[in-house]
């Protein structure tokens, strides 16, 4: 039997990762999901840090629900309360916990590439809970958790990631692993929204043909990252970009809508669609627990 | 036996509930008050969620306390450190929180009016931690519990609440309860604090006449609500409504003190009397613990 | 066999304490390191809150840990998302969270002096996570279980302090525990930043003697403290008082270099020297751990 390295056993992102080991994922991801009970002592007298140097609800909530469940010892850091706010360097905030006896880091970052920098100097794995515009991983498995479950299997369906494909490391990561699992993915965004550098893996297409797949993914928009001009207002995005109660009745009978959260309602999407039954937001959510289950076991075992 | 609905497990507010109901939540907080272990196994296993939109440090402690006393797991929700910021809203959140399993939700609110809203959208229990200036239930509950197991009994009693009736949610609370437990309640509030629509369901009375019942409750003011006027200065404040050392004196020999807290001392209440023989204020806090204890078990049983 | 005062569950500060008493907290510190499960039930069911007013990364996550380890429910209290914004004071603030039941409080404080003041009132023991410029037991007592643990006794060793002596909790609790345990301590700092009232417990010396110790121990600078003048750019107090890279050649062979930490890198210690072999910073860290277990067991038992 193999023993696993430091580097099998952080999840920097999905870029790269084989179908198999995906899949590994997803079908752990099932097992917790059917768990009889809520909290195991699966990991139990073990520390996990969620270290998160940027905002987050859900994906921090989501996180720590999965901890708890795996029967392990939380400590959460947000550095909006911190001594970073001294200069404290995310590098000695990191080392700090490890020296403290921490046993795995969720960590969530604003700069590119600080991650792979800090995976090479600690001892711990760490897991990222998203990097700057890199990847988000534990988003994009449960995304593919969730078509999986709906449509049985990821291989050959069409995947339409729609909005700021620039900024968004959600885009980046389902684009490798719905890539890796035998998808097809199409981007569609306004030209100041493409990331040029994708377009070698995934066509930009019009809000029309977008509609015309098995996944309809919305991205949020954050108009305040984009200068004034012809994305200035939510109006006029939703008018471009947005999903409509009108352009939902453009998409396949079987198609479904999905969405990372948190929502701009009747900005990306209207508010009608966020709870219609094509709707899978919602139960997005709700696999991200049993997903980052799987994922902390994957780190920790 | 009958099975709860849905409504019977959430606590919105104390307002059209039954004698017999507060009688049995006090009932059962006496026994928590008095059970031998400080940590139990009760409703181990189960997630609550403390969702604060607005900070406090009591009330969340208080409940956290009594969470970790029933063996729940907890995690907590502040507003200020969260991506509300971002815009999320108040019912994404809940949602959110509701779909990664958690199983009942403590929330505290600054708008009226939005909790009976998700509660009809949700579906976990809800208990109400404040919202608006509408209800405080467990506040209330702690109060009660106070002036029972100081008097013996709530029936009979005449309780004055003091302050800032217009804003004051837990005077609303206490209002309604203690009418069906049958106390009386006086109101006592200058003119710009007074609340019109109560005064059906108790008086406005003067000071003098305030500090003539068993129960004095001092409510925290808010000074920078009030626009500039009779009423600008904290000086002003207590000399008119204060509970000072002098009016102290006039108070019935066998009558308390309650303040909800946080306190302005030397505003609406002498620093001499926080800790005064007559003052049950650290004791209401203690209560807090158990009286939770039994609305969280209500809500999870 | 006598029974403990609360005085003697407090730990307020290192001033005064003998060296035994010094020596049986760092021997159980060692049990505690050595201890072979990382969680243990030793102090279940009993409460404690970290009551943190002023803010810290390090110190709060160190007794969270140590807390966990030791079986505690723990609640975190951050003055930055509390009532204390509402003006709701550090004593009543504490008599709130006891009043609630816990068992223990670790406190970190900005103002001087108010530390005794809370511990005179209070019946719960505290324990001081730091208090203004007064003392921070816990991390001398970190130090000097380095110490000992690198050079098998304390006794006989000399210390150099270097930095803002001034302000400085962490130069004041080592200074009182390093004379008890019979260590020389020496001081190294520019005008601006000595203590005056010190002088007569530890010679204020060059740093090229400074240099010539066991130990050289550098401060945190906060250069922000000081007025415009000679020490006003981060290159020049480097230069004065740096522990560069040409610095460390001239210490003696065997000496060690220690920081409390969090570390402003190149002003006060050089990048390099940050995890050369001769530091023991982030050992200092994994000290603290089992450092706290024993303070905590000390104050609980």
């Amino acid at each position: 039997m193999q023993t696993k390295t430091m580097t099998d056993k952080h999840l920097l992102g999905l870029k790269g990762m084989s179908e198999s080991e995906l899949e590994s994922i997803l079908d752990r991801a099932a097992y917790w999901e059917q768990y009889p009970q809520k909290v195991t002592q699966h990991l139990q007298g073990r520390f996990v840090a969620n270290m998160f140097f940027e905002n987050s609800t859900r994906t921090r909530f989501s996180f720590e629900v999965a901890e708890k469940r795996m029967g392990l010892e939380v400590l959460n850091f947000t550095a909006a309360v911190s001594s970073v706010q001294k200069g404290e360097s995310i590098y000695d905030t990191v080392k700090t916990l490890e020296s403290m006896g921490i046993d795995a880091g969720v960590i969530r970052l604003k700069p590119n590439g600080v991650l792979d920098e800090l995976a090479r100097h600690v001892r711990i794995p760490l897991i990222n809970a998203g990097d700057g515009s890199n990847e988000h991983p534990t988003q994009a498995l449960l995304d593919l958790y969730t078509m999986r479950k709906h449509f049985g299997a990821v291989r050959g369906l069409t995947v339409s990631i729609i909005g700021d494909i620039k900024h968004s490391r959600v885009a980046r990561s389902n684009l490798w692993a719905l890539g890796a699992m035998g998808a097809r993915v199409k981007f569609c965004a306004p030209d100041a929204m493409q990331a040029p550098e994708l377009a070698e893996y995934a066509p930009y297409v019009t809000m029309d043909e977008a509609l015309q797949s098995d996944v309809v993914m919305m991205l949020r928009v954050q108009l305040e990252r984009h200068e004034q001009g012809m994305l200035n207002s939510a109006e006029q995005y939703r008018e471009g970009y947005g999903l409509t109660v009108e352009r939902e009745r453009k998409m396949k009978d079987h198609a479904i809508i999905m969405h990372p959260a948190p929502i701009n309602r009747n900005v990306e999407i209207d508010d009608e669609l966020v709870e219609h039954p094509r709707s899978k937001i919602f139960i997005q959510m709700s696999h991200g627990v049993p997903v980052r289950m799987a994922v902390i076991e994957r780190s920790l075992t």
